[in-house]
């Protein structure tokens, strides 16, 4: 690390930045980049009819892999048969019954995609909006939009976890996009201009699912790595949506500056590139390595919660 | 309306049930129906590469529209620029700044499956489980496997509104599967076996939107009405999923029994048949209204909330 | 109303202040004239030993009194003897069974002592704390220190709808300081130096509870109204708390200069006097009027909420 | 331990109970003791005007003292000057602006009174009710009643931890009425009929506020221990209402018969004792250890919650 961490502008100077690229007023950024050929693309990679989603499951009152200091979803039953079993539930002619329930969450504490207006630095957020939009609700660069949208593309999956023959990367552990290159390489698939980028670290699979408690402890999780040369790659890639089975799609600090995070602001911020997070992708990581197929469609839309900065989704893949 | 209002048990009695065809443990019902062939017969009908999201917004300030009874989501802020600019915000090396937020919502507050098990007569839910399973969370036939499975076939698009050349039908108004069939007909479309049937009445985008306070006043929805025939052609249509624009998917109170939400249980309850409910396909059907296509790729998954009766989604379509 | 409605910097101008009185570390204000003599007055008043609570119900199914745009309490059961029934229920050596429940509530959504932080003009709450202290939660004149001291104290109870003959005081009926001490003496008591203030309108007791949707058309509190001399009365008897039954104690629009709420600057932010709202004081003020005694000993907690701008409180009279 | 755990209803068998006692249909058991005499004999004891509260903190960020598996209170902020700074407040004639927040919590996650139906066993709570009037919420013996009411009476302080020449008891710790009665004659005062009775472990001050993390691990708290002589005590002694420092008020497993919480039973089902948990008395008990003054009015009122199984509170101590 070095000795003097570096302020996130000082860091990302002269690296590519996407505003204004498709307007003044646009809140989506480089989901722009998938258009109807790239729907059309995801939709010629399909072959079998096999379909996997990619959420975590929600709720679950043993506890949800969320970012340290949120608070898991909690589900609330207000009407079930007890309430019909007491006198309590409301009468209906013909006699129906019914249950009901509410939730309390974290917009971002679930699979969920990131407003583009989550993270800033700078007192800008993407496509040069203040950062005062933020206040009591994410007004622009918001969740809405992405919802509005949808996504829909060509999808490919890396597995870096198996690439690297393990269970699940270390705590902290790093790769480059160099390491994406020579994994899809190994995988046999190409990542292609405009695909929707997966990675899959077992830190949710694996890693959460068989102790929580070690999970969470001294947090640090594996993930993506910042260079000038990422970024840039991701530029010319015009790579349009991140995707990984960790909580922030990237390593917790950046081992050689000391940046804690600074690929959110170097691609969501600067190039507009939407962020999925805590996918568990477990299922189909299995599958694509037994038919060897590891490219797919993607097809994703996250809640459409107005001023959201996040909103859960469940991303459905194709095959 | 019949003098003396029978029970459900008696008005369904020697109606089809599909409880036990795929197993004790089911727990998704009709949604079997979408199998890898049906994927396929999905993907075969994508032309364009053109998308839509079909939820409606949640969480707005002014309000949601939701069941009489439930309250709208409401989403609050827990950080943001204000805290930064307070000097109240959390530090991380470099400088990032963040916002996030909370949701308290009913899990049938927006877009949304019902789970196989949110309602029943007779102490029994979908497939024979115990009505006692639902308490203080939906343990047998939640949405939660529906979450897990994911849905994805060729879904039509029916227009009863257009069909009839109405902006919205009227409160209360019915109509009948021969209705859809000859709507159909003169939209050009065929509705095929093991179709995801979604049908437009334009109560939330044309009513809701127009005049929220004389929508809940006298509540009474238009919609799709019983028949001993509707039901027996649901079952040998195979439909496994009815998506519509209206709060419960079929009108409030049959008219001719007095019956309450009598489908909800013919179909849901008995047949399995997956309920969607409170999409706005407003601007999907004015594109199919123009490109004479109303076939499509229908992809949705709820949320995997764990014991749910019900849960958010935003389904997307693919022309 | 004046043509131009004036800022309250220009309307309060020249008038008084608590500010420093208590230290630069004060977040209390009037409440610190309730010292140990005070309490000691109190006590003094005691005679029969009846009692009376003050708090209106909240989490009512049917709705609580609320300024609009709040939303109501809602209380929902998470474990109950339906959980037991089913064997659901959590098992305890001896089989103990028992219910719990969660709510969600606006801190200000019942009868509730305000934060003196909780409103302000230029940018500067009671004591001269900067308005940015509120970002987040109320950290500085939070209702906690209020919370953790207590309010005791002689109380006062002013029926101004008895004195006016009425049932319930009409939309935006106002009143002064003059009226209060003409009520005072036609009921035969004294308001001394350093009561506690408590007004009753019949606004929630005998309006909200008649005819709530009456209640909340055309908003428009009845209550005390702004004057120079009413400012200096309350700083010269040393008002510490003013407990009333509307939801804003005072008078919606001041009709004289158009500003809303003037007194909440006038009184609370300047003066540092305690506003508690929301009170039902109409089995009490039945109780003053029978018996003849007016005065009694006033002892109310909110609750310590950390940071809050105002937490819910269950005052006790005892005489 | 016993080999064999006996169920309540054999461990309580032949023991005292109150029901029917005050009538068929009250809700508020043992409080009925507090009548105007015990009002005026807890007036009488005031003599220095000097007030405590009692309530713990809560919304606390760091976490409140909670039962396993309850949920802290999350406070969150809806409005507040950051909206103002960035254009998004309200505007009122005179430009006053506010604060306002919301916030979720348990019931009993913090200081709070027990409703008298909160526990049971055989399918009865206080007074016979069904224990289906639980479901969905606690309709009879709730804590709306308690509210309505107050508690206003004698209190005397038991300092354990203090008789025991410690900090804090050990986990698991016991003590009977008859260390009750030893501990208060060494402070010098006496327990009599009717007294409110409180007693302090140190449980929460000392030791949740020193180490949360030891306070969860293997969960035991030490209390009052369970015997037919106890049972005897409260009944003759007609004490109303118990209240102490820790979450349940009592040892947590019976170490003679391995009964959980038997306590909750014997004295709140059986005899209508009102109970109230989690305060944090030590402020209190410095006093009443340095002035040697160790009884005191006892003035205290639940929210009116209604049909709440329970609901916080903020009791106050007037000396």
């Amino acid at each position: 690390m070095s000795e003097t961490v570096p302020d996130l502008k000082e860091l990302l100077e002269g690296l590519p930045k996407n505003w204004g690229k498709w307007g003044n007023d646009d809140e989506v950024g480089s989901l722009n980049y998938l258009d109807s050929a790239q729907v059309l693309k995801g939709i010629a990679t399909v072959r079998a009819g096999k379909t996997f989603t990619l959420q975590v499951q929600m709720g679950n009152p043993d506890g949800d892999p969320i970012w340290p200091g949120r608070r898991p979803a909690q589900r609330m039953n207000v009407l079930d048969h007890g309430h019909f079993m007491s006198g309590k539930g409301p009468h209906f002619p013909g006699n129906m019954e019914y249950c009901d329930d509410m939730m309390v969450m974290y917009l971002q504490g679930s699979t969920q995609y990131d407003a583009l207006g989550h993270v800033w630095y700078d007192d800008q957020i993407y496509n040069g909006y203040d950062a005062k939009t933020t206040i009591g609700g994410t007004a622009k660069a918001g969740v809405l939009p992405i919802g509005e949208r949808g996504v829909v593309g060509r999808g490919v999956l890396i597995d870096m976890a198996r690439h690297r023959g393990k269970d699940v990367l270390d705590k902290g552990e790093t790769f480059t996009h160099e390491d994406l290159l020579e994994a899809a390489a190994s995988q046999g698939v190409t990542i292609e201009k405009r695909d929707i980028l997966l990675i899959r670290t077992g830190w949710i699979g694996s890693f959460y699912r068989r102790d929580p408690e070690e999970f969470y402890k001294d947090f640090k999780e594996p993930g993506l790595t910042f260079s000038p040369e990422l970024v840039r790659w991701f530029h010319e890639m015009e790579i349009p949506n991140l995707v990984t089975d960790t909580i922030a799609n990237e390593v917790t600090i950046d081992p050689k500056s000391g940046v804690a995070l600074p690929l959110h602001s170097a691609l969501m911020r600067n190039l507009g590139v939407a962020f999925t997070e805590i996918i568990l992708p477990d299922e189909l990581a299995d599958d694509c390595a037994e038919d060897g197929q590891w490219d797919f469609l993607y097809v994703a839309a996250p809640l459409k919660v107005v001023d959201g900065s996040g909103a859960p989704v469940n991303p459905i893949i194709i095959k």
